[in-house]
């Protein structure tokens, strides 16, 4: 790849993460889905707060975690994401650009407040996520710049973002962008039940334009509607050029054409709170990838950062991930 | 005592505080003092807001986290401090009443926002406190009901409260309500320095109107003015009813007329963070006393909670305290 100012742009949902420990109990009383992420409105997303137990704040946002990662590898990064010009928001700002993550996408003044998702952390680890949009439907193709774009050796992009139907063309400009810069695009499918909503939009964009293809087990089979890992192994290949699929404690597995890596996870003393995962995963992998790395080499990188965040509350790294490998 | 419909009414800054990790290169930059608390302004706090690494958000204010700790035990408390009506005041507001908290102060609509407190932890456990007061400074004496005072075995406040000329007022017409009432009322010293602010005051406020004091080695040696602990203690014991002294890793010493109590700390496999410690120490102490409980298990009960506040980051319980004892 020619030289680039960034190594990755992460286009995402600029979320503030509000965490709580909670049990079983509480998740079915408010008919919560262990596991999953559930987009809510502004009147449910006021009464769950209600309702839950104090909160600790801090960025989120499966991109906006994914950047932290790379930073905290020592790349370099830059963001585009929506949030109002109000307290949380700034937040938000902060907690990338004082970590050298580039992030210029101009704040709404008006309209709906800097998104919000309130994770319930139970006593298995899981995390059930409420998502409240917010500012982040206002994210659109203005918020794109071409040449930032094509500063960066990867465009990377959670598939969240279809939740938001001018963020969606945000992605595809940025993606035409990309291309025509001589870049790579990368998607992570981010969640089951986001497969379900998009699911042959999603298999369009990897057959015709996705470089790097991000998934876990439940999403990789609901996308190709299979019953087993293997069998969505095979359906992947035959349509994404790099896929780097995660299956928890089993490790990942990358594919390219006829090239198969099976990487173990990496170890981890205690599992802590699994949120953020999957974002640390594509962290290192795409640290990897673009300073030339194997692929195996790349998940290895994945591993390791998805190791140190389910080690502790949050999804952003508490220990510099550099210092890890 | 008569019964109360509250054990404890605690009367504080209501700040939320801004948790980072940060070096001794960091403090020295910034002309930081480790291990103190200083007052900041608006300008001072956006600048010093800029320079820090990412933050978690996380409601704190000396009093806020002993009410929390309060509830945690199980104990019943009510807090009276002022927010802004913005993000960060909601954030505080639920934090304690989703707790149990009664917390109904009216929240400001206009003027200076919700109160932060920077925090730069440092990698020997150490904190070191930059507090922006904002909306705190809009506390005053017509946020005090004398029957929500009257309805509390104890009355507790912090030092810090005499930063902010009316809050003081404010304090000082809880005492009379409480002590009009037959309750008794409690003040923290909060910080060395602060007993250099206000040393004069807060004697004489101790000879004349406190019940139950708290303070620790730094700030007992400072309101004296002597050089040892033990020349603290016992100008203490002519001047104060009961007192409760920490000495971090020496445990704590409670002195009541002639008695003395001198109780071990609890036992912390690993200190990360000593942000809280005292707030939680007085929690545990109150907690104890108000149920009636004899000074050296008040005093153990305090030692138990601050060990569970130092073996993690931030300054409200992760581990419910009344599974601690």
């Amino acid at each position: 790849m020619t030289s680039a100012a960034f190594d990755v742009l992460g286009i995402g949902n600029a979320i503030v993460d509000v965490i709580t420990r909670a049990d079983d109990a509480f998740l079915a009383a408010h008919a919560l889905t262990k596991g999953s992420m559930m987009l809510i409105d502004e009147a449910r997303a006021e009464a769950l707060y209600a309702a839950m137990g104090p909160g600790i704040e801090v960025s989120g946002g499966s991109c906006g975690n994914t950047m932290a990662g790379i930073a905290s590898f020592g790349g370099k990064g830059a963001y585009v994401g929506k949030v109002k010009q109000d307290q949380l928001g700034g937040v938000f700002g902060h907690d990338l650009k004082s970590i050298g993550v580039s992030f210029d996408t101009p704040q709404a003044s008006s309209g709906p407040s800097t998104a919000r998702c309130l994770i319930m952390v139970t006593p298995d680890a899981q995390r059930t996520m409420n998502t409240y949009l917010g500012a982040c439907t206002g994210l659109g193709p203005d918020d794109i710049d071409p040449r930032l774009v094509s500063a960066a050796q990867v465009t990377y992009v959670e598939g969240y973002l279809w939740d938001a139907p001018e963020a969606k063309k945000a992605v595809l400009k940025a993606f035409d962008a990309a291309h025509a810069a001589g870049r790579l695009v990368s998607i992570t499918l981010s969640d089951s039940f986001c497969v379900g909503r998009y699911r042959d939009e999603f298999r369009a964009l990897i057959r015709d334009q996705v470089d790097i293809l991000f998934g876990n087990e439940a999403e990789i089979t609901s996308l190709y509607e299979v019953d087993s890992f293997d069998k969505a192994l095979e359906a992947t290949r035959k349509e994404a050029k790099i896929a780097a699929l995660t299956r928890s404690e089993k490790g990942s597995v990358v594919i390219k054409g006829g090239e198969t890596h099976a990487v173990p996870a990496a170890p981890v003393s205690k599992i802590v709170d699994t949120t953020g995962a999957g974002d640390l995963y594509a962290a290192g992998f795409l640290f990897g990838f673009t300073r030339g790395k194997p692929l195996a080499e790349c998940a290895r990188l994945g591993g390791i950062a998805a190791a140190e965040i389910i080690s502790h509350v949050g999804a952003r790294p508490e220990t510099p991930l550099k210092d890890l490998i």
